[in-house]
């Protein structure tokens, strides 16, 4: 079941497959990432095939993993709506990797900081930068293994689409990788971001609460406006953290498609 | 050619009628307007009928008029992609309408401030608010008139897509006006808004630009946290004032559809 070894590094090794609605779904580990042992993802694709169809990577919010709703929904719309593969890795220690010491004692930490009604905000920003600089060499590698499957290939366009925690992994891994074209961020403090934010110049989304509890508004005001690109939209929506409406996702397929169908097939 | 004289005091009176890619397209003078001869006015409909189909004003923007290429697109898409009836008409002093006194002396003077390389920000929101205070007695009439008509009626949606001196006039028409159930506005000032917006609780989309060179970004998005609606979204484009993306039409276009199908069929 090893697809791939020749001349890569790393690779992903298929486990399971079905396919429902039209929609193909793979497990996979990803393996050959120093110091790790196999990454569990998953890789959703058109049962059509995809042949070299645009490639989205997704990372998982905080607390959850690679198959929460959220994700399964998101990447099943970009599926069915755009032709797109999709991918998403759980991040270090969530879904079924394991927990460090180091993860056993920030978790702790945020669990004390809410039951005494302190700020999340300390903990989950200090928490989730550690977190990316894990991440970050995992999403790489995740990319290099994808674009050696034939249905993917090298060149093509690649998108990046994560919130919360998916923003704090995205933003430094999108900042250091010319290979994504277009990002969906959003949910996020600028503390860690804003100097890796600043060197992203692609078009991007982002998506922000006007009434989140956790993050004060101009905080996010801040990342928004701390990203290089000139091309960059913002939808803030009234309501609390966890209230993004359901809509945005929609938004944020439209987003991709619109940069990375034209990527792929520009018109005359 | 008189459809309507009977019961209401304000009427529409068609006098052209053209057809093309589904759309038909009515001229029409708005008549019995206290102290204002007719109105000019478009409603562009289904060329299917649009059988008591959501209706759609708007407004347009300073300096242009009821059939400027924006209106005439917005109008287009909002008829052929959701079947609604959309509706605009003159602005005081705009289009086909003469210009007071008045008018003359503040367009003199805001093409001064621009010569000058003055802010245009005190005269346009000062004038903007004289033109909302003729303009808002017309958009009730042509709601009461438009109401009249049988293949509009009473009770049914009725949304509002206003941008620029379209939002100077929409913001007071619709606080004043319980018959409005979702708008759109954007790109303006709060100066003389932001009292009538606190008494708007519709469902609302507000578009800004974030590089304005006119509408400093605090004073965009005070008028979006002004509205009382608990259910609101901003889109917020990098860009200067006349630079908003084309796609926001298209935005728009669907969180009309959201609202206004949604409201006039329920889904069981």
């Amino acid at each position: 079941m090893n697809h791939l070894t020749h001349h890569a590094t790393h690779t992903v090794q298929f486990t399971t497959r079905t396919t429902s609605d039209g929609v193909v779904e793979r497990d996979f580990t990803l393996g050959g990432v120093s110091g790790v042992s196999g990454v569990p993802g998953v890789l959703w694709s058109p049962a059509s095939g995809g042949d070299r169809a645009p490639l989205v990577l997704m990372a998982h919010g905080g607390g959850t993993h690679k198959k929460w709703p959220a994700m399964t929904g998101r990447a099943r719309l970009l599926v069915t709506r755009s032709g797109f593969h999709v991918a998403c890795v759980d991040a270090p220690g969530h879904g079924d990797r394991p927990r460090s010491e180091h993860d056993e004692r920030e978790i702790a930490e945020l669990f004390r900081a809410r039951e005494a009604g302190e700020p999340e905000g300390p903990v989950v920003v200090r928490y989730n930068a550690h977190l990316a600089e894990r991440a970050v060499p995992e999403y790489r590698a995740l990319l290099d293994a994808l674009q050696e499957l034939p249905e993917i290939g090298t060149g093509g366009p690649v998108g990046f689409f994560g919130l919360n925690m998916g923003t704090a992994i995205g933003v430094p891994f999108v900042a250091a990788e010319p290979r994504v074209t277009a990002a969906v961020f959003g949910l996020h403090w600028p503390d860690a971001l804003a100097e890796h934010a600043r060197r992203i110049t692609i078009p991007l989304a982002y998506m922000l609460q006007w009434d989140d509890e956790h993050i004060p508004r101009e905080s996010g005001l801040a990342l928004f406006d701390a990203f290089g690109s000139t091309e960059k939209t913002l939808h803030a929506n009234s309501g609390r953290h966890k209230e993004l409406p359901r809509f945005e996702s929609d938004n944020a397929a439209q987003f991709l498609a619109r940069h990375l169908v034209r990527a792929a097939a520009p018109v005359a």
